[in-house]
């Protein structure tokens, strides 16, 4: 069974003006096909492109054979690495592993390492970390695909004094450019094993990649699963018979929700607490692609993440009474990964007596569906996504129909999905004020700003 | 040293049209006078709320002591808690505990138990959870305000069979309402130790009862300096010297921002991995609280959170490249609880040599103060909070700021921010779909919805 997506809360029929109708996606069909055809010129040109990661085999099995060799070799692996270097990788573990997978013993972890994301330069929990480790048992993954991300390297450098020059040949693993950038160069200079990412894949287009695929393999995850899952979306999302295109379709409601309907917030909202950290990493994904300059403007929608059913007790008063904003993906399982029966007793009280006998992901699917009901009878639109299970496959298959609706949605925005130039200016303060050469300017356009009042501060 | 903000960035003189005036405050001082009369009041009904929590000592010595005889007896707490039963104290052990505190020895741990938020009805990490832990040195704080939450008594009544009834007296503490609801009546009939939660007291504004304070004892957390900080700010924010009342300042800027700016989008923004989870309990805050139907219309912001550096690498793009609809509150702190110098290092290349020297929380400070100010020239304003350092009296001082602010904002907005009557048609469906006695209306108002078309779904 393959993963599907659910329109009907999002049209017309059922939540009235807010709704879609066929003709509004009619409207597209151009924007969609010339999207398709860009990502498959992507291709042509020759540049590995996110869509065929599935098929780079090579590349998996080289990451694959190196993760488990680590798995072998050490108890813990140790990430370093942020932002495209850390969400999908963090995610797919979050999603795939055991629940307490960094308490539980090695065998319940399917004989993979530890593994920890300290994707800060947050002193506290680093050193936090580093301390709890036995550095002897310890990989290390040094994550940045230009190879001169800040914060990656403040952590790496301080690894690197620790283990000293010999561990760090045997204990870390870089992962960058295969042939430009810092991280590339010390790698070769020193002797440090590495695998590379594909130039043409953007950071947060990357996790199928290396990137990913090294320490979820190493963690024990079924990395030939997610790949088997994306590729078979990948496949799905190649047709130009729109109505047949999970991600072309995707990105079309999103983007009609926000230009035609005045719904920019876009929050998605699966009922599972493995999913929490792929809603981190759709954030990213949807915010850093299509939150653009355009001409004198600015577009782009605003991705928020919630988790069902516990943001029932949070942001659904919102979702429901708020302004008329916002338009709902959600995410539901059909089969739980395990379950529970809800056990019958105090049935003297009405409150607890109707819940025995359920099971508790029955509990979990009823409330899913309640939510989206009471959403739409509140005339608010929601679209879910269906998977049968919570497993590899499934996972494979979210990740590549994100992936694809972002690169469609970049056409119909008119901007390039695949850049983030937003970000260099506080990059380049941040050089000014830690006295970088070179970025002398910038820190005399950080002086010449007007001078903070003390009358502003209480 | 005390918490401040820092509106500079927020004001015409720094970000231009997007910025405030002094004149814009001054149109709200009567509404935000009748705000700070509104909390007295509340007070002088007899009614015990959240500002004059700090000032309970007896309830919070009660906590105090059952929490710290729960760490003496038993290795493992798990709160079995949704919403705010949960959110408020998972943020305070989150920034106020070791970053590892559930996998390091007791004594790292401050002698506190481990602590478990399974807050959700999801079998899979729920039966994780109860399978990975010895129960019988496990304790369980059920706690749920009202007595009847659906998802609190799933795992309730699961806990309840595996302990059985007299193991249960022992290891089951009960947090609710002091005299109504199903589980007051459940823990009086089975002889469950119980602590209150003040009637007055709505659960998002619940953190500083027994909670919170039972958990976080528990764990080893320092309830009393917490309590200290909040009173603290509780006591600054009675003024009525507006200028000098920060959570009336706070609430002012972000309503002027929604209502008057077009910027409706409130993204918290925190430079500390231990503050993310305070991100979450924010985002319950805000947007439980101001998110309302008003007479025909909705109102209310939208409340994102974020982390920094983390998230320069993912949402940093769309605030700064984004639409016009956004404020950002930054929190940074002054001083590391530990800090890392960045040792120097390979030094050939451009990339990495600027770093070392530095220390870790130099760059991470750097960093905020860099994105603030690249926000800022960019035309898009902030706040920035700032505090010492992040301990217990730093973080009740943060959370008394935002829970009276909150109050204050629901004036301005004209809702009733302790309320949440939106999620009930939720609640109803859910009983409807789950065949509770009573619900049979909500069932047939389900089956009377428009019935889904398959050609909808792909």
């Amino acid at each position: 069974m393959a993963l599907t997506i659910d329109f009907n809360l999002a049209t017309r029929a059922q939540v009235g003006p807010a709704g879609l109708e066929r003709t509004d996606f009619a409207g597209l069909s151009a924007s969609l096909t010339q999207a398709l055809d860009a990502l498959d010129h992507a291709h042509e040109r020759g540049a590995l492109q996110f869509m065929r990661l599935p098929q780079d085999t090579a590349a998996a099995q080289a990451a694959i054979v190196l993760g488990k060799q680590l798995a072998r070799d050490f108890d813990e692996l140790v990430v370093l690495g942020i932002g495209g270097s850390s969400l999908g990788g963090k995610a797919l573990f979050a999603a795939l592993s055991h629940p307490l997978h960094n308490l539980v013993t090695r065998k319940q972890r399917s004989g993979g390492t530890r593994l920890f994301f300290p994707d800060n330069s947050d002193p506290s929990t680093f050193a936090a970390l580093l301390d709890h480790l036995d550095l002897s048992r310890t990989a290390f993954a040094a994550i940045t695909k230009s190879g001169g991300t800040a914060e990656t390297w403040a952590q790496l450098l301080e690894i690197h004094r620790r283990l000293g020059a010999e561990a760090a040949k045997r204990q870390i693993v870089a992962i960058t450019d295969p042939t430009k950038g810092a991280l590339r160069s010390v790698a070769q200079e020193h002797g440090w094993a590495t695998l590379p990412v594909p130039p043409a894949v953007g950071g947060r287009f990357s996790v199928l990649t290396a990137v990913g695929t090294l320490p979820l393999a190493a963690a024990g995850v079924d990395v030939a699963g997610i790949l088997a899952g994306a590729g078979a979306m990948a496949e799905r999302c190649r047709t130009r018979s729109l109505e047949q295109n999970p991600a072309a379709m995707l990105a079309a409601a999103l983007f009609l929700f926000d230009t035609r309907r005045q719904r920019p917030l876009h929050v998605l909202m699966p009922y599972a607490d493995a999913l929490r950290e792929t809603g981190d990493w759709f954030v990213q994904l949807w915010a850093e692609s299509l939150g653009k300059k355009k001409g004198t403007g600015f577009v782009g929608p605003t991705p928020l993440r919630a988790v069902g059913a516990t943001d029932q007790h949070s942001i659904l008063q919102l979702l429901m009474e708020g302004p008329q904003d916002k338009v709902t993906v959600f995410i539901a399982a059909a089969a739980p990964r395990v379950d529970l029966t809800i056990p019958k007793g105090f049935e003297s009280q009405p409150d607890v007596r109707y819940l025995g006998g359920h099971t508790m992901h029955g509990l979990l699917s009823a409330e899913q569906q309640a939510t989206s009901a009471a959403l739409a009878a509140a005339g608010r639109p929601s679209l879910t996504i269906r998977i049968p299970k919570l497993d590899p496959f499934s996972l494979g298959e979210l990740i590549m129909l994100w992936e694809v609706a972002t690169g469609i949605a970049g056409t119909l925005y008119g901007i390039d999905p695949y850049d983030q130039p937003g970000v260099e200016a506080g990059k380049r303060y941040t050089c000014g004020l830690l006295g970088r050469p070179g970025y002398e300017e910038a820190k005399a356009e950080l002086d010449a700003r007007p001078k903070p009042s003390p009358d502003w501060i209480l």
